[in-house]
């Protein structure tokens, strides 16, 4: 068998000890699998001398990460650092730069800087891969980049934040309140402290991004896509989502129109039948339709030890057996810049909920309100009283642009038969 | 951009002339991927002359397949002739030993000769890929032995036959025996004309030996392994399959017990809050648990011609971007035969249903002859009244093994009061 492959893993939080406790235990069959053997041989972190629970006396030591990239027995670096910036892009240009393989968990720093890391990667002909990046342990940046190579992609949509999705789990299937629920997740350790960058749709929309480069093979900004997060849902929306056919799910979704690439993040209705729908708690899951393929769906956990460990380990295994596939799925020095579309060339199914006085002429008001803005109603569902006051009044409506949709949830908060500011969501169909 | 890769495609039947169209459609987009375009430059096909809907005047005929393999000018072989000997084989054989990529969507050759095929592969450098032979456009092969590379495989559990995936569905959405909805499929091109192979469960036999292979670095016997199909399934068990909690899928399973490898085929109750509940009409899909990630579910179209090429060509681009994962996940030379188990070391709970007479004392005799084999029940469920006379009885055990439960059901058959054969089902935890 061949010379021992050497790696350097930058990080050791919870992730890096992952990876160093599966090439301890699974050594043989690891070797087996890649060829020749993989062992880590130097790691940096920020405290040497915290109690991790694996035993890392026997690898060099770097107090600074960019000096991995510059040891010559190291074939391989692992970031697990974080930050779209700092030392963990420093690490990953000078690890490109000395054409040396890099494996990276790091959903930011490839969202702001893939396509710059995927063109150096190329230069160097250095193996640039970010499986953990994206939903965890799924396979799904291999089922994009390879299993699916044959096809042209024509809509991703994606689970892709656990917290979110634990939330709404909780909401629905507990029926409790956003706050309520986040503060446990937050007792639990299910959600950050400051959960922003998780509920408010950041890390999805990372996460999106990088399914859109490797999808359509074009950039797209990071901070133009239109995000929105799960802290403004009401639990009425949840409940009248049931009674509809649908579930409340987070989406980031990556589709090609007629007039060009869609990245966005929403809470969106998803239908009960589809697999997306039945997708539970911290799990994450991937939508992918080609035009060969249809439509296949990826589902596993999106977070974690493990399922991250796995990611980065089948990217290491992938880059030791001499896999050469292109970062971004071609070759990435001409890739076009992605331009978002506007609100008045995205367009969707929508669900308005409004709370109104129950009052003659309401719904009368409201019906002539959307035909004036030309939209045209799918359904209306009125029942029931408000435990705040007033009735709810539901209504989904036929496919039209976010902006017409915004425009009309403007001029009906502003009637004064409307209780509280409407809730708009999109229908997935 | 580097030289034209010649490709020769032996079969062309609706597959092939799917790979056909995407290499003609999306020659371009291929070629960015691949890093050099593709194109097909010979084909073998019993006639010559049949209208296929795609023009195959520009590329060389060859009335023997086998001829592919000694043409210096193509670089890698399609194989979609199907079955597992016969021409089959002795092109996979003569290509390989040629040191040529082989790419095949053919289950049965990879069922009885993919150990010996891998093994040539490793010899002779020769790349083989497979990725259509398993739930069609999934790339669950590629899941399996790359992406999830750093697990050890516990437990594979998959919807891999559609047919009966569609029979399944009909049966319990509308409501119809096995018998007319099986002559519905027949009609519709659904199901062939003889239909034994895939409603008796090898096909799916086939699938789960290459991914029990691949998981377990073992190689089982095809046709020691206990394969049950459809055939017998009665509607009165999938609505108390329903009732219960499940729905009755066709899976074909791979296990690893402190016995050893399990693989198996049998109608199961999966229940309905798992992703493999879910899978509709001829949708295929596959469950992978590892030690690392957990569980992992794919899901998509197992068959048609659109998703079998796009599993193709994605072989194709791998291979042609220079990836050289083993074929069967690690060197295939030393890799022990799977002893099968025999029915005594076969766990699972179970459901047993039973027609009897509606008289004083026979839940009593079948609760006692249970007991006296060792059976323990979990649940026992008897309501309403047979249409062909009795009353039905569901028993559910706790786990036992398939030898007990089999002896069980026998005694159970051999008593007066029993008025029909009992159902026995397998229940996925």
């Amino acid at each position: 068998m061949a010379d021992t492959y050497n790696i350097g893993i930058a990080g050791l939080g919870t992730v890096g000890v992952g990876v160093i406790d599966i090439l301890n235990r699974h050594g043989d069959l690891l070797a087996k699998r890649a060829g020749r053997p993989v062992a880590v041989r130097a790691v940096s972190a920020r405290d040497r001398h915290r109690d991790r629970g694996v035993d890392i006396s026997g690898y060099d030591w770097c107090d600074d990460p960019v000096a991995l990239a510059r040891r010559d027995d190291l074939d391989l670096i692992v970031e697990l650092i974080g930050g779209s910036d700092g030392p963990a892009l420093a690490l990953a240009q000078a690890c490109l730069e000395g054409g040396r393989a890099f494996v990276t968990a790091n959903k930011a720093l490839m969202a702001y800087h893939g396509a710059d890391l995927a063109v150096l990667a190329d230069r160097m002909d250095a193996p640039l891969a970010y499986e953990a990046a994206v939903a965890g342990g799924i396979p799904v940046i291999k089922a994009l980049k390879e299993g699916l190579a044959g096809n042209e992609i024509s809509h991703i949509s994606g689970i892709l934040n656990g917290t979110c999705n634990y939330i709404l789990t909780k909401m629905e299937e507990d029926r409790r309140d956003f706050g309520d629920v986040l503060a446990e997740a937050q007792q639990l350790g299910y959600a950050e402290a400051d959960p922003t960058f998780d509920i408010d749709g950041h890390d999805s929309a990372h996460k999106a991004v990088i399914l859109a480069m490797l999808a359509f093979h074009a950039v797209p900004a990071v901070d133009t896509a239109p995000v929105v997060g799960i802290r403004a849902l009401d639990t009425v929306d949840i409940d009248y989502a049931r009674e509809l056919g649908y579930k409340i799910k987070l989406l980031g979704t990556a589709r090609r129109t007629e007039d060009g690439i869609e990245v966005c993040v929403h809470p969106a209705m998803v239908p009960l039948d589809h697999a997306l729908a039945g997708v539970r708690d911290a799990t994450n899951a991937v939508m992918i339709q080609g035009d060969a393929v249809g439509e296949t769906v990826y589902i596993g956990p999106g977070a974690g030890r493990g399922p991250t460990a796995s990611a980065v380990v089948g990217d290491i295994i992938d880059i030791v057996r001499g896999h050469t596939s292109p970062a971004l799925g071609r070759a990435a020095h001409d890739l076009p810049a992605m331009v978002p579309l506007d609100d008045a060339q995205r367009f969707a199914n929508f669900y308005i909920r409004l709370r109104v006085n129950d009052a003659v002429g309401v719904v009368a008001e409201v019906a002539q309100l959307l035909s004036d803005a030309d939209v045209s109603i799918d359904g209306l569902l009125q029942r029931g009283r408000a435990a705040k006051g007033g009735v709810y009044l539901v209504i989904t409506t036929h496919a039209t642009t976010e902006a017409r949709a915004a425009d009309v949830v403007a001029a009906l908060d502003k009637l004064d038969n409307i209780l509280e500011p409407p809730a708009l969501l999109r229908i997935e169909a």
